[in-house]
């Protein structure tokens, strides 16, 4: 029987179970625009409301990957180990963690995204760093990899250019909340990618797409289960992020927190997190004996920082961007610190300049908010509790706003235990 | 707050309400193309499996209305009575009714589509009469209705463009089936319109939208329910629509059976729904002491036919298409019709040539399907069951496909009644 849009849709839109043939064709369909964006918005619709079995996922990131270029990492001497972020407010991980991870012995190709909305983008913090290029040629990109272990770049448009163009309808549909979606959508490209082994980090909270834990385990075993179908050994860790990572969000405050953390030094939660996944991520690629708290310590981790930031035209020495004008926000009373809320953090991040409310616009590099304490920590009253900084001060009222009701102060002495980092594990 | 359409999209997906000023102004932002295809598509399918409440369905239609011109029947002597089918096989009763109650007193504006599907059309019905133009201005339209007492035409592009847009939408992107959307489209156009009284024909069975009674009680009351509050009195009748109506299912052939039917003959399920529907609109337009079966009878209706034919260019004393090709298939026993489904028919008479299998496609004026007897009569061996007519024989085969297992002949001397015309009323 001939394939049509409209019965594909109907079959979702009544609760039933859409056929091998019938994935496989709406995919193809929609990338050579046979299948209309308003056919595939309907369906997006119909699958966040009604649902897709594994089955249906399996097959639907198996064909996502099917429309695109696979790349391929046997020509490497190390094996390969990559990680992905569900994305959050204060995220910068990636950037101690790809240098880490190569210094105890793995390749690690990163392939990341730009910012959009309230949560940053690996990439927008990179480009603060003078001379820094996102963009690679495929064989450049091998080459940085094989040189310095580790390469953070964009994704080429031959990955999953299925994935590429459902992406950019579902973020103006409403549809981006679907978890088989949310599943197919980053599985496709890190199996198109070709790793060998990967380390899902599933945030958890109200910076993060996954406000509860139940929905953060459903997305995390779903791409597990993905992975493992594909051959690519896959664990996911489910992280905290009701409060932002480290004590900075923004693209250079950002940057120069990860190089204090490739230093030695940083906050207590980054260096937390990027051990615990460097750890997954050397496991998961089969390589023992090596000590990631060691690899910083040493500094060889700094050593493949810079000389992959090198590799793509920066210079790891230059200053890093700072922005015009700040804003301090004082403790208004003094005790605990029992809540600092990712989401507000990150809007406010946003409306300082460090985001982008569309995908053209730029970001500032040197905007965002700096955090003075932690969920936890003791605050004294008058003393600074957060710092915004932007380049255009007419924001900061606009940034205000978000961080109004954005923590709250217990009276000192109270018992306060903070969430830990690391909430599950799921392999 | 700014509107923007993603935040609209979200409320109906979480099964939100959506506001006045959200429905207004999505409304108003599609009709202008600021609201893009695959956003409104994405926001139908949320609508139609989390669906509207009466308010928002009313705020809806009269957002719709106001996306266009409003007609205005109060220059006209006589009370203005509407009817609106839902669409079913065999469902001529617009062309016997509307000149039976213009003889009865009423002014009768039917503006009418075509068909598409396995549902036939008005409009594609008359055009089978030589000479006849179903595209008349609005001053045309007043002329005709004003001087014959009926008119039965296109409806203009003023009248709600955003039900033309959106209907448009829905038929490619299995969003059809939607009853707030097809109550506000029905609605829209039959309240922009300006009729004082509206009766609603609202079919049930295999070949109508609405499969089921619950579901066209649903439609039916709200329907009559947004009619009302927009003071325009509506009634609606649930009728038949598992078996064809009448003998005929085709475009020339549907106008031959209801010249009969004006000529005071007949089949008598046509007869008798014609009349039930005659009285209801009679009775909405305050029109007391009129016997439809009288007109009937009488010649009073054939004789308004005769001059709302003519006066739209058609002659209805020509001769009307017949197909080249005719098939007969015999009954396969001897015993009682117990079933003869309305879906199997219309699909045979759409591949038969009746229908189109897309907006721009011509159908054949002779095409359709004819049949011998209907549920409850008595059918012999070997005897004509059904003759199927086009003018390209090669169809026949697609044709018999649907045919395949349409009918049921029980034992003769089995106990069997027919459902009855009119299933239910609501007012």
């Amino acid at each position: 029987m001939a394939m049509d849009a409209i019965s594909v849709i109907r079959t979702k839109r009544d609760r039933g179970e859409l056929g091998d043939e019938q994935i496989d064709w709406v995919i193809d369909a929609y990338t050579r625009g046979e299948v209309a964006d308003e056919q595939m918005s309907a369906l997006a619709m119909a699958i966040l409301l009604n649902g897709m079995n594994r089955r249906e996922i399996a097959r639907w990131t198996a064909a996502m990957i099917a429309s695109g270029e696979r790349m391929d990492f046997s020509s490497l001497s190390r094996p390969t180990a990559d990680k992905h972020s569900t994305g959050g407010v204060g995220d910068k991980i990636t950037l101690p963690l790809a240098p880490l991870v190569a210094a105890c012995g793995a390749a690690v190709p990163q392939l990341s995204g730009r910012g959009l909305g309230h949560t940053g983008g690996t990439l927008d913090k990179l480009e603060s760093i003078p001379g820094w290029r996102a963009l690679l040629s495929n064989e450049e990109m091998l080459h940085v990899l094989d040189t310095t272990g580790a390469v953070i770049c964009a994704a080429g448009d031959g990955l999953a250019p299925a994935d590429k163009k459902l992406y950019a309808l579902r973020d103006v549909t409403g549809t981006v909340e679907a978890i088989p979606l949310i599943a197919s959508s980053i599985m496709s490209k890190k199996i198109a990618e070709g790793t060998g082994s990967l380390v899902l980090d599933v945030k958890v909270g109200t910076g993060a797409f996954m406000k509860t834990i139940e929905d953060a385990r459903e997305l995390a075993s779903t791409m597990v289960g993905l992975g493992t179908d594909h051959g690519v050994r896959t664990v996911a860790l489910l992280t905290d992020m009701a409060t932002p990572l480290g004590l900075t969000a923004g693209n250079a405050l950002e940057v120069r927190e990860s190089v204090e953390v490739l230093a030695g030094g940083g906050p207590a939660d980054v260096v937390e997190l990027t051990i615990a996944l460097a750890r997954e991520m050397l496991d998961a690629a089969g390589i023992k004996d090596a000590d990631p708290a060691k690899a910083l310590a040493d500094g060889s981790a700094m050593d493949v920082w810079r000389r992959m930031i090198r590799a793509q035209g920066g210079d790891p020495d230059a200053e890093l961007p700072v922005a015009r004008e700040q804003h301090v926000i004082k403790a208004p009373s003094s005790g605990v610190l029992t809540r600092l809320d990712a989401y507000d953090i990150g809007v406010a991040a946003w409306r300082l300049g460090a985001g982008r409310a569309r995908k053209e616009d730029p970001v500032q590099a040197g905007a965002g908010v700096e955090m003075h304490a932690k969920p936890g920590d003791t605050v004294t009253e008058g003393r600074p509790l957060l710092t915004l900084h932007t380049d255009t001060p007419d924001r900061f009222a606009y940034a205000l706003q978000a961080i109004e009701g954005s923590f709250d102060i217990a009276a000192a002495g109270t018992n306060f235990t903070p969430s830990p980092v690391v909430l599950e594990r799921i392999a």
